[in-house]
């Protein structure tokens, strides 16, 4: 049997666009003999389409769509993952064949924690269902149905279906890719039969989706896999018949399937025109990214996805000639090429020739054009303007912001007079405590590295170096321990603990909700938790106000850790 | 029957200050001879306490404070709401008796949709149940319970409650309180059962909880009730044998409560030292704020809470002698008083004369402090440094942007000078179409009237002119065209429809959730709809990066409308 996996890349409330794309995608399937092909959950809408979902007529668009895409699908079963409004509202999956809508599967289990909140649109759907396509069974199931132990997977399994497709959505975290694929393979081979998990692909606001489609055997070999980060087409031959063999030696399942099967939904049969003469088994199998470049394509392609689908053709950011600016650089212009990103050094007086000479390196070698704004001077109109209201009292934070936020100001007016997109450049770390400049440092449209702790952002640009021969970042911009420059000498080691201590503590805090009882536990200095714990909370204030930024941690701030902002409780 | 209800208004995570908040209403209500205390909804956490319901040490740290607060409970029976850690996690009423908790009930409805995320944090109950006070059976819910119409509430009046509590966190939004009070009316009527309405109040984020508990009898009348937007402790006394005598004469339930009765979990009888004799049934009843009064109370104190639960002992903000400037002091100084604001002019040179004469009117008949800050020499500092950048390139909205960017430092600077909260002023017909600026007008720590239309703004300065008869109001504020002001002879109504037609499309838009056709159906003009959808959508960037600001319609932007940046649907 021959399946086609089309890995798609849609964009959220394009409902014209994203059927353009599944109706090209079912052309090819049909085209390479598939029998079968299949599309990401919510494909027609994107996903997640979130309040776009209470519309009526939204969900009406989305239906008629799906109508004309079954139209084309004629000699082949296309699934596709559609919002359905019927009775209630549903996550679903029509079944198109010959020419129609022929069945519709609903999601069972609907995911409501971390960035999911399915429960606020979707009612569950009843169970497991079965279609059978040129005489195979085959089960259906919508993302989280296969991440849960037990039905509606199980089920169809038992109620025969040798192959069970998945349709999915699955958000991107670091290393998540892997574990998908070895709890997918473990589905397979508990319930004897082939999965195939064909998953979105792209960036949405702080999300993205690192596709890595795959149909793994019985047996848990995966014998076919899309490339990470990209849209691909995926054909692939399965061997069922082996997975309906297997099942004659290993008898495990017997008892069970005789009371379950018939609670599963029988859709329809229908016959394809695809491949049906034997071929051996499997199709192209991409190599898996390893850990950091992983994290870095995935940086790429959320702010192409962010930039692109946004309508902006440029971006510009303020490059210091810090760590945090390159990285930021790198990835723009590994995201969008050297030609549509402006790069602006704003220096002050407290800005280091270190700095400032590696800003010009780093952007001559990138290729940017580098623009060079000073603020000294309304420094100075500042402090002017407020010397009366401020009289008796010594300069600090406040001046400190001020330098930062002129720095705001001059980016936004270049974004509203150019139409450029302004990308910020603060990391997790300084995010998570606060060591940012609310309309300073943080002004922008989208905050490529607020997910990335600090080190990561070391191990980003080090990894971005190693692989480029010719790597256009400056040894000292590595080397140089990091500093905001809003005063003399001033280091982040002075107001903040190291970041390895830092990130640890954050890790143990935002990412696994621990208390200040368990971190110490954990070796990490009582002062350094007891601090980090109170900036954590009393900057909660300033996240609120942040641009989006690309989840890749297991816990990014926004929609994945809602706390509230006045918030006594202190750990 | 004697009841006490405590309208109690806890911090979120001020786990030991709510603690000893609900003991002194326990002990004062225990000296009125009460033989039932309710206490809210998550009465010992604050309401919603979102993600830190996700630490398990938070959860401990919650029963413990239960565990204190039932050892004050002798001789009365106090019913407190909380977190309960058990097998899963529950939002519960602890029913506390006896110097102990003697059972815990366990909410079945977990309400998932608008600003409510009950299903992210909580398994369901399996039920209804009743205690057994001094011979009386009582049956319990917590808040949404009693809106689904049907369980638990009408099993436990099946089972025999001649009673029913509710304990409650129920967000405001105008007009809701008498709605909700004319539901639980009908389900006491349709129970044939008194029902106790006790309710949470004080404001929280963004939300803000009206208070407004009550006590209503089996034929449907409210026999007492607490003040709207104030702590309150209410006592009632009931009468619960009026209730099952009218059982006997209509006997509809009989068919049903043979079949429901014994699903009903009994949670145990205890006997207090309260009030027996017989006393006339009621209790002290409040008026009911009218629909303006209403919301302008809930903004009153919804500031007053953020401000002081936050810690801030002042505010300041921009007057520009603007509509909506104007309606900020107005409910910032009947929040904290005029000596706890400061308000600040910043003419540029397009500030007319009226407008300044007006600011300085209304701060002096406020009686709070008026910094002056003229921002047209920054304006130039800009422009020069910017001038080669720009060359070449007519004024437009950067220059707008600037003007209202310097006056955002500047209220920033006084916030970081001397640790004032900055309050914002846009209003939601602005902040729904973007007509504000980004880091300029919106940059502050709370937007007190970001979900007020104008046409509501223009309601609630009329509604405080009203009441006082030495309004600090100048007419002038009242009648003169709304205007930005940041180019010559500027006027809303150049870049918006007039704030009857915005206004009308942003209720069908945003509230609603209607399209494009279903606007033009309701009379809207088609030019003007296209126009403010499109306006909407795109600024949905802008309103993600804007301070909280306090809920007073069906549908505020953030946690209770949440639509994809990234969006290409548009309608």
């Amino acid at each position: 049997m021959r399946l086609a996996l089309a890995q798609l890349n849609p964009t959220v409330g394009d409902i014209a666009g994203n059927e353009a794309k599944v109706r090209e995608h079912l052309a090819r399937a049909r085209e390479a003999d598939a029998q079968i092909v299949l599309f990401p959950e919510l494909a027609i809408t994107g996903y997640p389409p979130e309040d776009l979902l209470l519309k009526e007529h939204f969900l009406a668009d989305a239906r008629a769509a799906v109508e004309r895409i079954a139209a084309d699908a004629q000699g082949i079963v296309a699934v596709v993952g559609f919002p359905e409004r019927a009775d209630d509202a549903y996550n679903a999956a029509a079944v198109c064949a010959d020419g129609a809508v022929q069945a519709i599967y609903r999601k069972v289990n609907l995911p409501n924690y971390g960035v999911f909140d399915e429960l606020r649109y979707f009612q569950r759907g009843p169970g497991g269902a079965i279609v059978e396509v040129d005489g195979v069974k085959v089960g259906l199931t919508v993302c989280e149905d296969i991440w849960v132990p037990g039905p509606p997977l199980t089920d169809e399994a038992l109620a025969g279906a040798r192959l069970v497709l998945n349709i999915s959505a699955s958000p991107y975290q670091a290393g998540k890719g892997r574990l998908r694929e070895q709890m997918i393979a473990q589905r397979a081979r508990d319930s004897l039969a082939v999965v195939a998990f064909c998953a979105l692909v792209g960036g949405q606001d702080e999300l993205v989706f690192d596709g890595h489609s795959f149909v793994v055997d019985h047996e848990r070999d995966v014998i076919a896999r899309s490339p990470q980060f990209a849209e691909d087409l995926l054909i692939c031959d399965v061997d069922v018949a082996a997975a309906g063999a297997a099942r004659l030696r290993d008898t495990r399942a017997r008892p069970a399937a005789r009371e379950v099967a018939p609670e599963v939904a029988q859709l329809g049969s229908f016959t394809t025109a695809g491949a049906s003469d034997a071929a051996a088994p499997g199709g192209s199998v991409a190599d898996l990214l390893d850990e950091d470049a992983e994290v870095y394509a995935a940086l790429v392609l959320g702010t192409r996805d962010y930039v692109t689908k946004s309508g902006f053709e440029h971006v510009v950011l303020g490059l210091s000639g810090g760590i945090d600016s390159t990285l930021v650089a790198l990835i723009a212009v590994d995201a969008l090429g050297p030609e549509r990103v402006t790069c602006v050094t704003m220096p002050s007086p407290y800005s280091s020739q270190g700095t400032r000479d590696d800003a010009k390196v780093l952007a001559q070698n990138l290729g940017v054009e580098l623009l060079e704004l000073p603020i000294g001077e309304p420094m100075q109109g500042y402090d002017e303007l407020l010397g009366e209201v401020f009289a008796g009292r010594e300069p600090d934070i406040t001046e400190e912001n001020l330098q930062a936020r002129i720095r705001g100001n001059l980016l936004m007016a270049l974004s509203n007079k150019f139409g450029w997109l302004v990308l910020t450049t603060g990391n997790k770390s300084e995010m998570s405590v606060g060591y940012s400049t609310l309309y300073g440092d943080s002004a922008g449209g989208f905050a490529v590295i607020k997910d990335c702790p600090k080190l990561l952002v070391y191990r980003l640009v080090r990894e971005r170096a190693r692989r480029d021969p010719q790597s256009p970042v400056p040894d000292s911009i590595i080397t140089r321990a990091p500093s905001a420059e809003l005063r003399p000498d001033q280091r982040d080691e002075d107001s903040l603990p190291p970041y390895e201590v830092l990130d640890a503590i954050l890790q143990g805090y935002v990412e696994e909700d621990l208390g200040r009882e368990q971190l110490i536990a954990r070796g990490l200095p009582a002062e350094d938790v007891d601090r980090v714990i109170r900036l954590v909370d009393i900057s909660e204030y300033k996240r609120r106000q942040n641009p989006p930024g690309i989840k890749v941690t297991s816990k990014a701030f926004g929609r994945d850790r809602r706390v509230p902002i006045v918030n006594r409780y202190g750990g």
